[in-house]
């Protein structure tokens, strides 16, 4: 089969790899029908991050089953599924706390030694605590429909995990720090999953803010650092907001946090720290904060976040303005590298 | 009269200072009839924290109302008041979040320009949003009630706090780091108030140990650092506690907090960081912790704890273990500095 693989920075081909196959009885295997390039891929395109030369790349993708393994229960042939990024049997101490990226047998699609989302099949280990029937399958699922369910694999569970973590319920007023798809995704599941009634989206740029306002943002700020907590705090009576979502993860965003939260206020963050920040504990401590942190446990949102899909109460497929075929996954990182694409999707 | 000011590290002297008096229509003047040295006290004793020569020192006390402001209304001359360490209006809202230590109009006892609680009396600002009046009055109150009342001024409320920020309820499994008065407080507080089931306190010290037993510690840990966190992960199946309390602030306490929490755990930290430690986030995060931090409401507790406290069902009086006159009170800072007294007493 063909599969992109990781060469070196900047650098990501497309070759032929053995086919994905049943090693395990409670294993399936999945042909992708969507995957595509997550923002945290970037961090190895980029360098920042090292990156096993020849591994797969992709953890976000849904398919078809194509075989499942003797000891698979709740998925079957022909299903549509959806995949969160990691693998879950759903009954260790920590999936059955809801934290299925700390599942004692998990693990991340892409990782050495594992098929990544981006190619044609994966090898999906613990089929039935991991993937989610779509029900009813994939007749009549469109293009737009598959778009929105690929979202839920990822940047939709992980923005509404930081709402989750920030404490956000039925008429909260909430920051979002970030504008890419994990922000945008925040913005979409604050308000139309928890009900949050003022949403304060901080974005420079036009395309990703106008996308934030159709999302459910009630105020755009495009300006940043001290001048972005000055005026949200403006916005709110001097006090600052009681909930945050935090999905950048540097220095400047996890101070800009800090600097817009109001006394006793939540941040949620799930902006992954690949640089290992640290932060100074004096200025949460003065402002009596709370800090939740957490690779988010997409598993724990998918039934839910699928259900409202396909009702279609709930889209977060427009973070997706660039599709590409699989031989041209290259161009995906680069657009997304450049900002000329917020998140690429692959699809045939 | 007479009180106890800051003239240098590890130099503090008793002298004869201006009367306390009114100096506004919400004020009250109350004697002081029992006052203590705090762990936090020990910073500018021991030249750490910068500290105004010639400042009044303490914060806790309680005492007997001499005065009061034409506007106060819920205290009277001749109450049982207890004070918290910070004044408070009771009405911003800080203080309606009940976060009386960032009340927009607070101050705390001791600091340059006004009374501090070692002395013979204190100007108290904002009385009705402060004082707690203690039911019935100071007749029949022994000496050993007037100890647990004293408690409650900060180390009770403090303790209880951590409990409360870390989330510790009903059956619980709480790790207490610090086995000074406010992590002692913190198991008290755990137990007796939240009904935790099991207690974990991290202490090498025989005599306090001893007291955190009778506080309700079920187990006492005497190792520290990566010991101790490999202690408590093999007494609780590997996993770690989901509660923590962190009274302690540096950052090997925090290293040890963090080591010790289940994944999901919550850090509840009210050992206020006077050396502003660094933490780093790429643990919480991978953890899927949450932190919570706070210089203690002490007033939000107050109503509670003193009717417990009245009703003998909770006394956090034990902490103190040296009991002086005003006149000596460098011996009480010595003595806790030397770690030869818990906490000292200040009495007539």
């Amino acid at each position: 089969m063909r599969a992109a693989v990781y060469q070196a920075a900047g650098h990501v081909t497309v070759e032929d790899v053995p086919d994905a196959r049943l090693h395990e009885s409670t294993d399936a295997v999945v042909r992708v029908v969507r995957s595509c390039v997550c923002g945290s891929d970037l961090w190895s395109w980029r360098g920042v991050v090292q990156r096993q030369p020849g591994s797969r790349l992709g953890h976000e993708f849904i398919g078809i089953v194509d075989e499942v393994g003797d000891d698979v229960r709740t998925v079957a042939v022909g299903d549509l599924v959806v995949a969160p990024f990691q693998w879950s049997d759903g009954t260790c101490p920590a999936c059955l706390d809801g934290i299925h990226t700390r599942c004692e047998h998990g693990g991340t699609f892409g990782a050495p030694g594992t098929d990544g989302g981006q190619g044609e099949a994966v090898r999906v280990p613990l089929a039935d605590g991991t993937l989610v029937v779509v029900p009813g399958g994939a007749d009549g699922v469109d293009d737009g429909r598959l778009a929105s369910l690929l979202a839920l694999t990822d940047v939709a569970g992980t923005g509404l995990h930081g709402a989750v973590l920030a404490d956000v319920t039925e008429g909260s007023t909430v920051a979002v720090i970030g504008d890419g798809a994990v922000g945008l995704a925040a913005v979409l599941g604050a308000r139309s999953v928890l009900g949050a009634e003022r949403v304060i989206l901080m974005s420079r740029h036009e395309d990703r803010a106008a996308l934030g306002r159709a999302y459910g943002a009630t105020d755009v700020v495009s300006v940043r650092g001290d001048e972005a907590v000055a005026t949200v705090r403006a916005m709110t009576g001097g006090l600052g907001v009681r909930h945050v979502v935090e999905a950048v993860g540097t220095p400047e965003s996890w101070s800009t946090a800090i600097g817009m939260a109001r006394v006793g206020g939540t941040i949620g963050a799930v902006g992954v720290p690949h640089t290992s920040p640290q932060l100074g504990i004096f200025q949460p401590f003065v402002q009596h904060l709370t800090l939740r942190f957490g690779v988010a446990p997409v598993r724990r949102y998918l039934p839910d976040l699928v259900a409202r899909t396909m009702a279609g109460t709930y889209d977060a497929g427009d973070v997706f303005d660039l599709t590409l075929p699989l031989a041209d996954v290259a161009e995906g990182y680069r657009a997304m590298d450049e900002r000329r694409s917020i998140k690429a999707m692959l699809a045939g």
